[in-house]
């Protein structure tokens, strides 16, 4: 049996029981040579900066440190890091790449519940669920001649992404009509998706239902701002999973306020929005607490991906998860 | 071409309107010989009376009045009773099938949009989705330690109805472990489903989601009552999409408002729930008013359905929502 790598853990507590259940940790610790009681939140202390001596992997998660130049002077045998979470790109610093380090993150792992909930929410979203569950009493008419229904949506999906391909996906299971939107894609590509490809404000125009999958970054802030919700459709669903600086919060609200289109939302600007904000008020928009992504029990596949991944670093094949330098200043 | 026979619609107009727009009527009126200003809500009115004397199908749907020996006796030369809707227990007298008449149900087509939005439920369900929105400002922890989240839930289906079959064949595409509960099937047609048959006390022990697909029947009425509720884990959800009476309202009331259970129902008994009932104020309680089925733009597909059928009818073929007087106690 080949010596097995020092790896460390770098997450909080809860993600690490979360996403290393016993099963997976056992398999982990087959892997590499791990003290699984020790997880490191913070680079100052002693136990951390003697962990950080040896590892070779570092295990990251939610609650992760930043890990800048200065982290890694004190892992001088470090070449990869296994980010067991969604979005890396905030805890590392670009240098990782110039210190040759090996990268991954388990995005593709969390991308599946993020899309389950995207299409339960478009589901329930073309059925007007929340605001007709808000509404009960006045709802009773029994005559079904709301124009809802997912029969026959158009389905707006900006965003090509990780997420937004399984929803695409997902949705090729009903009877609904994708458009897409992704400035990085061909309309051949599209159709490989199952969409047509469209440019945003022809999505905005012509979707029954909009869902976001686009990163966040400097361009893409206030994606969605007033005048392409102008744009939508009365009736139209808004959902966004993504991140909330992709839409205006304060034209989403207004937009919202006049009942002509509504909004599901599981991220915000700011986040979480202040106690008694319109949004929370109003019986046409549902905010959840960003909980699309893995939660409770959905973490084990964060720690199964980051363990499959570990493994095919050892073995020297390709990793699922790859980040490199150029994609790390593109993903969400 | 071969002479078209008369048709009469017998449903509420925005049931009419809903379901056969104008492109699916097209079809319908190169079938059959019909009047599409025409509806029966009254076999009383002459029009009805008249229509009636000369139909050999009969195109009924919500709002279409109950047919009975009377009713038949009206209509000499009618054969089929073509159903553009779901639930046709209560429209038809037996005496139908004395007649000899053929009976058709658009209920195939009705439970694709029950399908949809029950699974979309069990997802957000699996997520305490409704109850996290509710206590948004709460549940603003970033921990992620609630034991929350689909993947591996134990997903216990209530009936292998035509709805709980199509749920089942929905959550394959999930990593869920679906039981089942059905007196009528044996343990290979559970396997061949994708579930594992058993007894209904222990799906209501081990299930984390349950979702009720059962008919409406003297013997289903309270199948889940407080004894079986009591058999619940702590946390789980109960999805109600079939009927109200399936569920001991008051028990549901009680185990819910102790938080150790949640329920998304979108029906109840009685229904509507009275404004200011105790499901309608609780946080971990979600209530839908009746909106599973197919509504608005989706209402069409029961017009294609009931059309396609007509078109069997004609040609001599099988249908696909043949209806027998022994099936007619049976479905819900």
């Amino acid at each position: 049996m080949p010596r097995r790598p020092h790896a460390v853990f770098a997450l909080a507590p809860w993600a690490r029981d979360g996403a290393f259940p016993p099963d997976v940790l056992d398999r982990l610790c087959r892997l590499v040579d791990i003290d699984p009681a020790l997880t490191v939140t913070s680079f100052g202390d002693p136990a951390a900066v003697a962990a950080l001596g040896r590892a070779e992997i570092l295990i990251s998660g939610w609650g992760c440190p930043h890990i800048d130049a200065a982290v890694l002077d004190l892992a001088p045998r470090l070449r990869a890091c296994v980010h067991a979470a969604g979005t890396i790109k905030k805890l590392l610093d670009p240098v990782v790449f110039s210190r040759g380090l090996t990268v991954s993150t388990a995005a593709a792992a969390n991308a599946v519940p993020v899309a389950e909930y995207t299409v339960a929410m478009l589901v329930l979203g073309s059925k007007q669920a929340f605001t007709r569950g808000r509404r009960y009493a006045a709802e009773q008419r029994g005559d079904g001649s709301t124009a809802t229904g997912l029969l026959g949506c158009t389905v707006g999906i900006i965003g090509a992404s990780r997420i937004g391909r399984l929803v695409l996906e997902r949705l090729a299971t009903y009877d609904v009509r994708p458009l897409l939107y992704d400035p990085h894609i061909t309309a051949a590509e599209a159709a490989r998706l199952g969409a047509e490809l469209v440019d945003l404000d022809t999505l905005c125009r012509r979707s029954d239902l909009l869902s976001i999958h686009a990163p966040s970054l400097p361009e893409t802030r206030h994606l969605i701002d007033a005048r392409r919700l102008a744009l939508l459709r009365d009736g139209a669903v808004l959902v966004n999973t993504a991140r909330g600086a992709l839409v205006d919060t304060e034209a989403l609200t207004r937009q919202c306020a006049t009942g002509r289109i509504s909004a599901i939302l599981d991220v915000t600007e700011p986040e979480p929005l202040p106690a008694g904000h319109p949004l929370l008020r109003l019986d046409n928009v549902f905010v959840t607490p960003h909980i699309a992504g893995a939660q409770g029990r959905e973490l084990r596949r964060l720690g199964e991906f980051a363990t499959a991944e570990i493994d095919r670093l050892l073995r020297g094949e390709p990793l699922h998860g790859a980040v490199s330098e150029a994609q790390l200043t593109l993903i969400a």
